[in-house]
């Protein structure tokens, strides 16, 4: 099932959240302005504020406030972004040039700041304290992640453990905190406001595996970053330490387990051998495990075009490849 | 007269601000925890929750809300010295080791913006949207500030203007923010807000102002960093640009403003011969004009003990030698 029609129930709330990221993305320096608006251009699939505003659908509750939250939390994904991929030292996202790329490191990171610090002004006007209190705590969670991620001991071997942490505070915890402020925003129950919160962080952690999978056989065009760029960047993800679970004493693994030792051509060959082994199969499955854990949260919630649009798309996460 | 005195009318709210600074150092992931409460050990005068506070006991509230705000405050101050220590390369604050000379730069963004995240969290929960916007705009303004002094053109030279939008960005923008916000919390009159932001404007400008004032005069003892660590790190401040204004063909101010061309014993000796100058006291009479300036707004408001403090606090600024 394509997205656009899975999301047609918000189509024109998610229109409306497009006009509100360009309006964000004015700054009064020039240069900050622009590097902003490339971003918002490269575009993405919106699916942090489509799941958002789904979850708010779900409650009779007034647009403004939904659309504000909505258009918050992609500016909080995108100010992530931006300082991934100085982390990451990526040089494209998307198939456009990164901010990194362009702008020296203080810089990028106070570009980042500044779309994290526009997040907070458009969460602070919906005007409520809850919210808000969701949004900070989320950050932190993000941050903290983050600052794991750089410190993670170079000794330590990647194992599923610590990727869940990691992928928790990279992407699932800003999915709950979105589907989770959506309802509080409709005063919706505690039991739906979890229920949402569950599906989001069980949603955001299938994404993310399932970007992680696409990182070894996305090409170029389709992911618009070269093929393995993480496990060349030493990121080990769960493809990755899946193949090493089943072959703990391969010598390539071992090396980029301890961050030391490969050279590239063994690094390429190691990304072309995860990539077309049963790991990687295997990972795909992982990720359906969770989004079919999501789909059964839904059931806590009344039955509509919204919670149908929500299933829909957990089996498009999945299936998608791209 | 001492600050310890003048700030006596909120003396037992100040107690509770350092417990919660340390509270909120708390992290769950201890090297993180480590170097935030180093920072929040390092001290500092705490003026900025002082005036926050005195601004707030001024309007009859609760001190829950207040003690909130006055903490995130001091914890935004936090974060921004994080940043500016990182953008400025410098090794020592308040005599103690910044978190940059001992974490990558990386890192160290991330710490700030795990103390700022902290920060918003507490402004949250004051629960004032209103509040929270004010908050939000002042670290746009922050950060907005620092990109374009990491971005000012290498052959613009320094002068006033540059200089006071820079402090404003800096220093002022948090003065005035947590004293608007402080009133706001209390209900005050547009009129009293106005006020006291227009006094925390000039308050803060002020405070810059003596801050690179002392930069060339102060002791390490005293402000626990090198003489003239602003115009080593090329950071011309209100001094140099009055010096250079004076002596506009001195041929090391001419290298220095367009940042080349000159050796460090150059520096060195310009750097005691702006602290031997007229243009020094030039400088703290321009900061006078604004501590006047917002000792003035102040009989918008009615006397209290709490606007008295704030009388005297701007005579503190001025006369302040760490």
């Amino acid at each position: 099932m394509d997205l656009k029609d899975i999301l047609k129930p918000v189509d024109a709330e998610m229109k409306q959240v497009e006009t509100r990221l360009h309006d964000a993305a004015r700054a009064e320096f020039g240069p900050l302005a622009l590097v902003i608006d490339s971003i918002i251009d490269s575009g993405g699939k919106r699916i942090r504020p489509a799941v958002t505003l789904l979850a708010g659908r779900m409650f009779p509750q007034p647009d403004e406030g939904l659309l504000k939250l909505a258009t918050s939390v992609e500016l909080l994904h995108m100010a992530t972004l931006i300082h991934d991929d100085l982390l990451d030292n990526a040089t494209k996202r998307r198939g456009s040039a990164t901010i990194n790329s362009k702008w020296d490191s203080k810089s990028t990171v106070l570009a980042g700041d500044y779309v994290w610090a526009k997040a907070a002004k458009i969460a602070a006007e919906v005007g409520n304290p809850k919210v808000l209190g969701i949004f900070a705590d989320t950050i932190m969670v993000i941050v903290e992640g983050e600052i794991k991620q750089d410190y993670t001991d170079a000794k330590s071997r990647p194992h599923r453990d610590e990727y869940y942490t990691r992928i928790y505070a990279k992407t699932a915890s800003l999915f709950e905190g979105a589907m989770r402020s959506a309802a509080v925003l409709g005063n919706a129950s505690d039991k739906h406001t979890n229920a949402l919160g569950q599906y989001g962080r069980k949603l955001g952690t299938a994404f993310q595996i399932i970007d992680d999978v696409l990182d070894f056989v996305g090409t170029q065009a389709d992911v618009g970053k070269p093929v393995g760029s993480d496990l060349r960047q030493g990121v080990v993800t769960l493809p990755a330490i899946m193949y090493y679970e089943n072959h703990p004493n391969h010598p390539v693994m071992q090396s980029i387990a301890v961050k030391n030792g490969h050279n590239s051509q063994e690094l390429e060959e190691m990304i072309q051998e995860i990539g077309a082994s049963p790991e990687l199969a295997a990972a795909r499955e992982e990720a359906s495990k969770f989004t079919s854990d999501a789909q059964r949260e839904l059931h806590a919630l009344p039955k509509s075009k919204y919670r149908q649009a929500l299933f829909d798309l957990a089996e498009y996460v999945i299936a998608r490849n791209k």
